[in-house]
């Protein structure tokens, strides 16, 4: 593993790493942000998930987390949305191949050689920031738009793993959406049974424990009505009487305007239970 | 005057807008956040000017400033580095030409025709701000590294304009510096006395009319021995009895991440003086 750069932040460290991924079989960049020393403890992990088109940079560059997870102590991750690399298969579209990994394993080829970014996540990456970083135990993750659909089925296939989940925009129910349907069906066929165990509103429905999860949402989002519906995952919520907050916020869009506008609330509310 | 981007933001409202520059002859883009409402006083205004190779949209996508600035009321204005357009000469390298307009008024060719920087900061971009916006008439300036040193020499070129002035790792002394010689030459011609008019240690050791100054620079810069030497103004300064506060930040680089890192103080510094 090669640290590739290096900033001081808000009296932290944000750094860049490179290393291969055996899991995605292709060198991968991940970002970091490491506060300064709050706790006697070592600091929770806060994962982030970007969405379509993005790298572990978007959100590194353009949130404003660094301020409030320094003050608050949390270590930030900031992986890449895909594999990478002239070996790793890719798509014309913005929607598919890279930068468009969907945070699942592909099934399918030229697709499942590479595109395995959920066990990645879940295990190599997670793996490899404990060893190389002092860290706590304690995990939680957001994301946004397609990272959003990410983060929320990494907490919902894995009970008792994190203690909080966020979202900004999510995808809720991509087996239901055109950027779910099309990158389902290239990556894990047309048999839309097995898309259920990558579909938010399925996985809640099916899901027994429970934890604490905040979506925030913009109401003048491009995408709010035609790939969004956070109301269908807010529905599956309700009926299972599951801790969901959801926010609707009027007059902003998708972009990390809206997400700068509310990544404190987010970093408090992950504070919340990260350190409780 | 043409709007082609608007986002909201922390409750304001980040556009950017397209125009022709009669003074420099081109279409020119600038950025502007407008502060959701609040005092009955239409908000004063800070501009913000970037440095080489940047141009409107850096410090309005990675410096986190909108936060601040609509919690204290005060519109940020982000003008471009230079003029733009094929018609506009240029050059292969980063630090002359478009992206490295230095903030002056060329006298030489071929850049006499496009570059006068100064002339559509100090009149025209002004004008049509008060004109299409609501906006008060106090106003302070501030800026990054080459825009550190047009911030600076915007303000003591014009005694009695602007409140305050503050700047992150600023050229403070081109006509001495590598930087400042290449762009100085070209634009400017080979007599050097000519270039004391747009050096801000010439300008504040010639100054009558003192104005709050801040600067915060970083001491692992790279830029920092050789093309910035802060302490040059700061012995102007303390010659003449300038108020200014030269803060040396230990572990911060040249990047936007140190900006991030103390751009709210820089905010409240302006805001102290804009608001009194």
């Amino acid at each position: 593993m090669e640290m590739v750069e290096e900033h001081r932040i808000f009296a932290g460290q944000q750094q860049r790493w490179r290393h291969t991924s055996s899991v995605l079989q292709c060198e991968m960049t991940f970002s970091i942000f490491i506060p300064p020393a709050r706790h006697d403890a070592p600091p929770p992990v806060l994962y982030w998930l970007s969405g379509l088109t993005c790298n572990d940079e978007n959100f590194t560059t353009k949130a404003g987390a660094q301020r409030v997870a320094a003050e608050l102590g949390i270590v930030l991750v900031m992986p890449d949305t895909s594999p990478r690399g002239d070996a790793v298969a890719d798509d014309d579209a913005y929607d598919l191949g890279k930068g468009a990994g969907f945070y699942l394993n592909a099934t399918r080829e030229p697709w499942a050689a590479h595109y395995r970014m959920y066990d990645y996540l879940r295990d190599e990456l997670p793996a490899l920031i404990r060893s190389h970083f002092t860290v706590g135990e304690r995990e939680s993750i957001f994301g946004h738009s397609m990272g959003g659909h990410g983060a929320l089925v990494m907490a919902l296939r894995n009970p008792g793993r994190f203690r909080s989940v966020s979202a900004f925009a999510p995808i809720v129910n991509p087996a239901a959406v055109p950027w779910g349907e099309k990158a389902f069906s290239a990556y894990l066929g047309d048999d839309r049974a097995a898309w259920q165990a990558w579909d938010s509103c399925a996985l809640m429905e099916n899901a027994d424990a429970m934890l604490p999860t905040l979506i925030d949402q913009g109401e003048s989002d491009n995408f709010l009505e035609g790939q969004l519906k956070p109301e269908r995952l807010a529905a599956v919520a309700k009926a299972k009487g599951w801790p969901l907050e959801l926010r609707m916020q009027p007059g902003y869009d998708h972009s990390y305007y809206f997400i700068a506008s509310f990544v404190e609330d987010h970093l408090r509310f992950h504070a919340q239970h990260l350190f409780s």
